[in-house]
């Protein structure tokens, strides 16, 4: 991601991100609008490698404008000298103005636009009647115009970088799992500690930061689906679930495994190996030829009926991964609301994970990462799955 | 929290959450809604006690219906069986319907109401126009209106319960600094090593997780107001700013320190001097009787120009601090934009963390968390704040 326009033998490489331009540039001509504006930081990084925590990013077809404030004046030259900021980029200072808001309605006074859209499914209410309060008070008599999904739509499809970021993220965290299985997870420690302890080896491993809060959950707590770590201190022949990820370049990856601490009953075992068999039906149907985010999700519900544990499977199958750790496909019974992503293509990657929660037994969930081929899928995590009893 | 409505030599105590329900219930009434749909989560947090990620809050005069789907069922059972969420919540199960907003629709027709007040700074564009088109076609009339602050407002003054978790958070997050300085910050350590440390620190200390991602930047990365960790080794006579903070039963306490490894030139130093008086003049601005938030930040401001620091301070003095790490009230020139937020009021917690960032010198930042009492403020954090070098 380094090199503004690389010269190879002469010839003029394109910016890798000019593709994710231009796509989204296709988008603002469909909605008939002269500039989109941007204000998702996930979508804002897509489209300039900036990183920041706030920022607008006003996209027209032939440039990018980006306005961050002083705490990032100095990120954002970084990114132009380093060339990882696409060619059509233009910084646009805050300094002289009163914030983000009137230095958009300026933007668009100085530059004449009639249309502008913005991403209705991240500008609240308040803030859309606030900029056409200020766009009037600029004297602009500019129409805003909600746009949906105009950046989601390209980032549903990974390009080369990106899938070398998930792969080589999936390597690194892979790694850490088989770390915390084999020096984290013990009876005796409380969920807390083990969780601290996972964090501190993702943060090792080289990814920036956890995708999301680290969950352990032990014995009773395994049969909740969405546990938060607890003082409480795993015991012997109980199931312990760790769900983890990592951010690696902005990109997230998600993992989750599910042990003995000793042996454990056998119906919590019986449970271990149907949502196994689940998530290996789910990762076939994955690889299979025009096959929709639905159907891989009905590949695990229906094994774990056949096990009759459809009725605690309470979540989706899997989710998107990217700059998001949750975002599109969603594999679930509602997939198919979600018109245009229903069936899987190549360069989507997502999490397969189905789980069963039983009260009073426990809870397993199974999660890897998987990647969409032509005419197949890949997995990115690579941590073995066969049921493991850790010593007590 | 725990007690639904506990009794005490007979006398029935009021839920401590039914203070808070009866405000937003003014809110409501003031807005001229029969409910109001709350989907921020802190907000969620603030009136029931559930700590979900997901969730929807139905609030009215008497009655507080929480809608969460099937990863919280437990949860949710849990806070009522508790009596940490108040007796007015009624949960609301998402089983059989197809997801929140369609839920809400049914709960709006069920219940008859004409008038459904939203929050405009949390709810998106896309979403209210999808709420109306449920509404229409579960054929209710119910008009939507946009409805602001009616949970932030009373979020501004914490109440007893809220001022013991803050200060027991500020004892525990300086404790974790002063470990910090002595044993994490040393030079030849890369900064995402020493990020990884405190993280880890921040959590063993009985934290729930960090408020924010941990900053650590060395030498020419400390002139970064908003500096990530990076991969660079912090040298000896380089200046270092370590800031983070920690989440405590829901509660963010945030803190930053900046130390010489070594001897640093006297440039440095000076701007460090600059900065502490800077901040100790803010300080004492906020105990001041009738001072606004504007004078707090002039204080600090103020202080720096005298040092010839004022263009090289490009962020406000403070921030709020509560169930989110960045809430009302702010300190900076722009308070006064704010309103209803100008004056500060007894209950009211921030940060005071003036800083100035000098490229090729390097940065400094001082940040404590301070509460307003009748009469004065307080201190939550209590680190030395006199310059200290790290031995190299």
């Amino acid at each position: 991601m380094t090199g503004d326009r690389r010269r190879c033998h002469g010839a003029v490489v394109p910016h890798p991100f000019s593709g994710r331009h231009a796509r989204v540039a296709e988008a603002i001509g469909d909605a008939g609008v002269d500039a989109l504006v941007v204000v998702n930081s996930s979508n804002i990084r897509y489209l300039t490698g900036f990183a920041g925590s706030a920022g607008v990013l006003v996209v027209t077809a032939g440039r990018l404008y980006l306005l961050a404030d002083f705490r990032y004046s100095s990120a954002v030259a970084r990114l132009v000298r380093d060339g990882v900021a696409p060619p059509a980029l233009v910084p646009v200072s805050l300094e002289g103005s009163a914030g983000y808001d009137r230095r958009l309605a300026e933007l668009v006074v100085a530059e004449g636009w009639s249309r502008v859209g913005f991403e209705d499914a991240h500008v609240s209410v308040q803030r859309a009647r606030q900029w056409g309060e200020l766009f009037a008070a600029a004297g602009t008599p500019a129409a805003l115009v909600g746009v949906t999904d105009a950046v989601e739509r390209p980032r549903l499809l990974k390009d080369a970088g990106e899938l070398d970021t998930l792969r080589e993220a999936g390597r690194l965290l892979s790694a850490v799992a088989v770390d915390v299985l084999e020096h984290v997870v013990r009876a005796g420690r409380t969920e807390l500690e083990m969780a601290a302890d996972i964090d501190w080896r993702v943060k090792r491993a080289g990814f920036e930061k956890p995708a999301f809060d680290t969950i352990v959950a032990s014995g009773p707590n395994s049969a909740l689906p969405h546990a938060r770590p607890t003082d409480r201190r795993a015991e012997a022949g109980e199931l312990v679930v760790v769900d983890f990820g990592g951010m690696l370049r902005g990109y997230a990856v998600d993992l989750t495994r599910t042990v003995g601490l000793g042996p454990v009953p056998d119906e919590a075992r019986r449970i271990y190996e149907a949502v196994l068999e689940a998530q290996q039906a789910a990762i076939a149907a994955a690889g299979r030829p025009e096959v929709t985010t639905g159907e891989v999700d009905a590949a695990a519900r229906d094994t774990l009926a056949r096990h009759g544990l459809d009725g605690v499977f309470g979540h989706g199958t899997g989710h998107g991964l990217g700059l998001d750790v949750h975002e599109a496909p969603r594999l679930s019974r509602r997939s198919a609301e979600a018109p245009g992503t229903d069936r899987l293509e190549a360069g989507m990657v997502f999490t397969i994970e189905p789980g069963a929660y039983v009260e009073g037994t426990g809870g397993v969930r199974i999660e890897d990462d998987v990647v969409r081929l032509d005419g197949g899928c890949a997995l990115l995590t690579d941590v073995p799955r066969a049921w493991r009893v850790i010593p007590v």
